[in-house]
């Protein structure tokens, strides 16, 4: 019998061992770089906030132009079933829009292309190891990399552009750090290959608005800053307000958030995890058993 | 018996018809659009410039640190193999470099990735159709979109990030256009979705140097231009100058040299291929035979 303890995949209608799930080379998904995809994390048997993450998908699917053919019920219907098969209980779920290939061949109009829709799921991801994360993660600040800005590829729409931050990864993983932070091309601090970033001065909580992914994350950060009192500001962050906070964290579907101990030289909260950040995180993971956030999933099926 | 005469691939070492090439959904080739990659022409049973392409293909590999457990032998012994096996006389012959994925499932280190090698190969492809390259292209300008900047996305490690290039492809396509320029942030063209671009004024040839992929046809070009006596400049190219020459073309491996009829609203040689890139057209497919360049194939085999 087929192996589904590792992951599943639901592509083309058949749910599938998620070493099976492949896409053809000429995908314009591969060689265009053209998909759109969202990740929604499960949780004890349950989606989290599985509205929202749909909500993001289908702007991101408008905005991209691509037209999978299935409604909301039907992707629904796809990762519960998925899910289902694979039996985790925690995972990281993927859906992802991809443009395909052209009817006509040789057409390099994308308007010609029959989009599809697959998704996959695996154990549940932590983008920083959790031990790390409970310590404080090291965050590398690449100066000599920038994030690819918003006039060249919309960050909103969730995407597989990643180059920019593979070349920063290298440099943070070369010079001995966890992951890495990347700068626009104004002196401000964006977001991470999988993260937002937050910066904690006083009562004030910074996180930038503009040139970033909006992360569900992020959003449930805010809201539970809003709850813990603190002032919230979505702006701009220089890279001086950020290495001068008293707390810097960041905040990823995959492992909720990530205390920062140290970007670069600086240390923050003499190199550990922050007071403020710490219970952020603490938070986040009762968020995930809230009955109000999740959506249960039927696994006897 | 399998058909290859609409392509075929090299894959995990064995040749197979084009339709069964895939990669894994979890590949960051695919997640992380983390390849780079080469294409070179076969015209009439040779590869043209090989040793130019792969010299390229190399330093890609290198720049982006990708260990694809073969040297220039293998990668030509496997390109040969599998071009002779789809019998295609003419063809368009892709090489890729993947990340793969993580001998630890859990990192995030790209330094842990199996990288690995493919290729594919497809009947010549003509990124502009030869009837409209023969007339002159209609090129729209969409100065809402920017090319991805080198600080984010080195583009002469060539590569698939292409969200840009889509994104006024569709703007050009809406506006009833062949094919789309994208302006960088500071008021100079680029390049387009697989081709480099020359501005004509009197005797001099501007291509942008800059923040663009360094073509193998924009050096057939250059030779070109300046056999024919033509005083060449390799700088940035203002939008003002760009649309003030006298011709405008573009440069591709997909179909050569390509003049530009229009753009936007501005007319070349009134609305026609300007003579001096029509007669570069012409050289560059007299260019394709020369024996000079040609690495015969054995279809024998
Ligand atoms: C570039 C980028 N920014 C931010 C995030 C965080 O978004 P979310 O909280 O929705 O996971 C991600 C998630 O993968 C991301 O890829
Ligand atoms: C972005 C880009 N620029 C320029 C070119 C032209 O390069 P070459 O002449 O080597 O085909 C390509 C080719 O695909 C390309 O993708």
């Amino acid at each position: 019998m087929a192996d589904f303890s590792k992951g599943a995949a639901w592509i083309r209608g058949d749910i599938k061992p998620i070493e099976e799930a492949t896409i053809g080379v000429t995908d314009w998904a591969v060689t265009h770089s053209d998909a759109t995809y969202d990740v929604v994390p499960v949780w004890e048997g349950a989606f989290f906030r599985l509205g929202d993450y749909l909500d993001r998908f289908e702007a991101s699917l408008a905005a991209w132009r691509m037209e999978i053919g299935m409604n909301r019920a039907d992707i629904m219907e796809a990762l519960h079933a998925m899910v289902a098969r694979s039996d985790l209980r925690n995972a990281y779920v993927a859906m992802v829009a991809a443009r395909g290939v052209p009817a006509i061949p040789d057409s390099r109009d994308p308007r010609d292309c029959a989009n599809h829709f697959y998704a996959w799921c695996v154990p549940y991801i932590h983008v920083v190891t959790p031990e790390i994360a409970a310590n404080g993660a090291r965050v590398w600040l690449d100066e000599t990399h920038r994030r690819i800005p918003p006039e060249s590829v919309d960050p909103r729409v969730k995407n597989y552009h990643w180059g920019d931050f593979t070349q920063g990864l290298f440099a943070a993983k070369d010079a001995g750090f966890d992951t890495v932070l990347l700068p626009d091309g104004a002196g401000n601090v964006t977001e991470g290959p999988g993260f937002n970033v937050f910066a904690l001065t006083g009562e004030r909580v910074v996180t930038p608005e503009a040139g970033v992914l909006h992360g569900i994350t992020r959003r449930n950060a805010l809201e539970m800053c809003e709850e813990a009192g603190l002032q919230v500001e979505r702006r701009a962050l220089p890279l001086a307000e950020l290495l001068e906070a008293d707390e810097v964290f960041l905040s990823t579907s995959g492992g909720g958030i990530v205390p920062v101990a140290q970007i670069g030289e600086r240390r923050f909260s003499n190199g550990s995890a922050g007071p403020v950040a710490s219970q952020l995180r603490a938070r986040y993971f009762e968020r995930l058993a809230e009955p109000r956030f999740r959506t249960e999933i039927n696994y006897g099926a």
